[in-house]
């Protein structure tokens, strides 16, 4: 028991985030009692059966008393509800922090509302795959994966120094930039590509001509890649696309004057350029899997895992 | 050796698909010869170090001497150089096919020299991954996958029966369709997700504020995906752009029509419209994954593989 980095955690939201994290906590044993608190009913007997916790709740208020860490992991439209809820119960000295893929607009929902007496950390793990729920979680998950804090500029070091360590326990690297450089970076690396995947899969469902039974059928041949991103937690990613709008605008602005380049290579028939396109692109991949961030199996491995059906 | 389906197959074209054919033939030992060609002679060595067949050249025209099965696996811009080669030298009753991503111009550029002592049957095998060359194919590749055939009007029965057979013994489900629609279909599935994912891997290194570096070690959130389609043979990928023009930029104008209706979304933030999108696009996940033609575990299973290294 002497891994044991706070007392008590308290674990607003019990998603595939969430679930992750607590599944992480029992298994190194990094507290003392866990305290799950999730507004559905439903899936709080969910992580209740899955003994994810030590206690269970749906009102955060009670979650959070007494507890040394509070981790909000709720879509991040819900930010400023559970902050409003948690605030006059919080502990002195607690650190809080969340897992929203926006930050700055989860600041402008919670910091306001948060005791000068706690720590509030905002925090990001870039983990997750497309599914969602408490049954969707597993240890392991942040492991060799990022975490982006974007502390305020009063933050304790202490507090931030533990907050640290407890990520890191789960595996994580941790970064550190200002809310407002995160919102632009992950607007093209991650939410970019959603609403891309999202909008693709939508495109092919509306075809007159090309009936959606092919579109299923034939998906091996690129599309299906798109369907994973595109099965993502529709909650979560509404949230999204509304609390970084203008960093999501931007990338959408880019991303379609591109577009247009790339269609008039192909309507003038401009064989050069699309060539050196798609060299170029090429070279990221090799950099992405030089970098630990990919799997260098063809096909993401999938062959291995169909041989094996 | 009573599996023998024909006494010699000459493959033209040695790269992922070819080789790949290749590695099958000699599995399943299909064929009595296997005769490859290729331009290069480099590649052509690799052929023959990889022992892939039991004769080589760099030249079409003696490749196919004498051989009952031609399989055309180069670049679609290539297929008419090579079918002006290869047609003096077909033998009578012959069966030419190929496996290009495009189908009418594929028809366009090789029906017309077609000898009428030989059967030309055009064909696409719907599989690949984002690696390329003789090194990059293996045995398997066309199990559970689907191959569509579309075949011209005057197609010999007995010869198209022949050609199943053979893709059938590759583990391949063959489907027969008209040339115009085949082209439509893969524009959807295939050649719309591909230049999407060469579009956005290009933007995102195209960014100012967001360095190249930070794209690459955060790609795990989502761009990662779009970077393994966009890793694909470029010389493959410009002439399917150049080659099937029409059916392309008919989908890149609904997809940019579909991406407006998006965007104005977010700009407005109409939060119903992007949650109904995005729930919709998680059905068409759950129905490709029901049909067989992609797994189910999250994340394609990158996570297993992961914890292997």
């Amino acid at each position: 028991m002497s891994d044991i980095l706070f007392e008590r955690i308290a674990l607003i939201g019990i998603g595939l985030i969430g679930s992750s994290i607590a599944r992480d906590i029992k298994e190194l044993g990094l507290a003392g009692e866990v305290v799950i608190s999730t507004r559905s009913e439903e899936t709080l007997k969910r992580a209740e059966e899955l003994e994810l916790g030590t206690a269970y709740t749906t009102s955060p208020a009670k979650a959070v008393e007494g507890a040394d860490l509070v981790i909000v992991s709720v879509p991040v439209g819900a930010s400023e509800m559970v902050a409003q809820q948690i605030a006059p119960h919080l502990k002195a000295g607690a650190i809080v922090t969340d897992v929203g893929s926006t930050k700055a607009s989860v600041i402008a929902q919670m910091a306001p509302h948060m005791p000068d007496h706690v720590h509030f950390i905002p925090g990001h793990p870039l983990a997750g795959t497309e599914k969602s729920g408490p049954d969707a979680g597993f240890s392991g998950l942040f492991r060799d994966r990022w975490c982006i804090f974007t502390p305020l500029a009063d933050t304790d070091p202490q507090a931030l120094a533990a907050l640290r360590q407890f990520w890191e326990k789960l595996g994580s690297r941790i970064d550190e930039m200002d809310p407002e450089h995160h919102d632009k970076v992950l607007a093209i690396v991650s939410h970019l590509p959603h609403i891309i995947a999202y909008n693709i899969v939508g495109t092919a469902d509306d075809l007159g001509t090309v009936t959606e039974s092919e579109v299923i059928k034939y998906s091996a041949s690129g599309f299906r890649d798109f369907t994973r991103l595109a099965a993502s937690d529709p909650t979560m990613w509404r949230d999204v696309c509304l609390h970084n709008k203008d960093a999501i605008l931007e990338m959408l602005a880019r991303f379609s004057e591109d577009l247009a380049y790339l269609q008039r290579a192909i309507r003038w028939g401009e064989g050069d350029k699309l060539f050196e396109l798609f060299s170029r692109t090429r070279n990221i991949r090799r950099s992405i899997v030089q970098a630990g961030q990919d799997v260098d199996t063809p096909d993401f491995g999938r062959h291995t895992l169909d041989q094996k059906k």
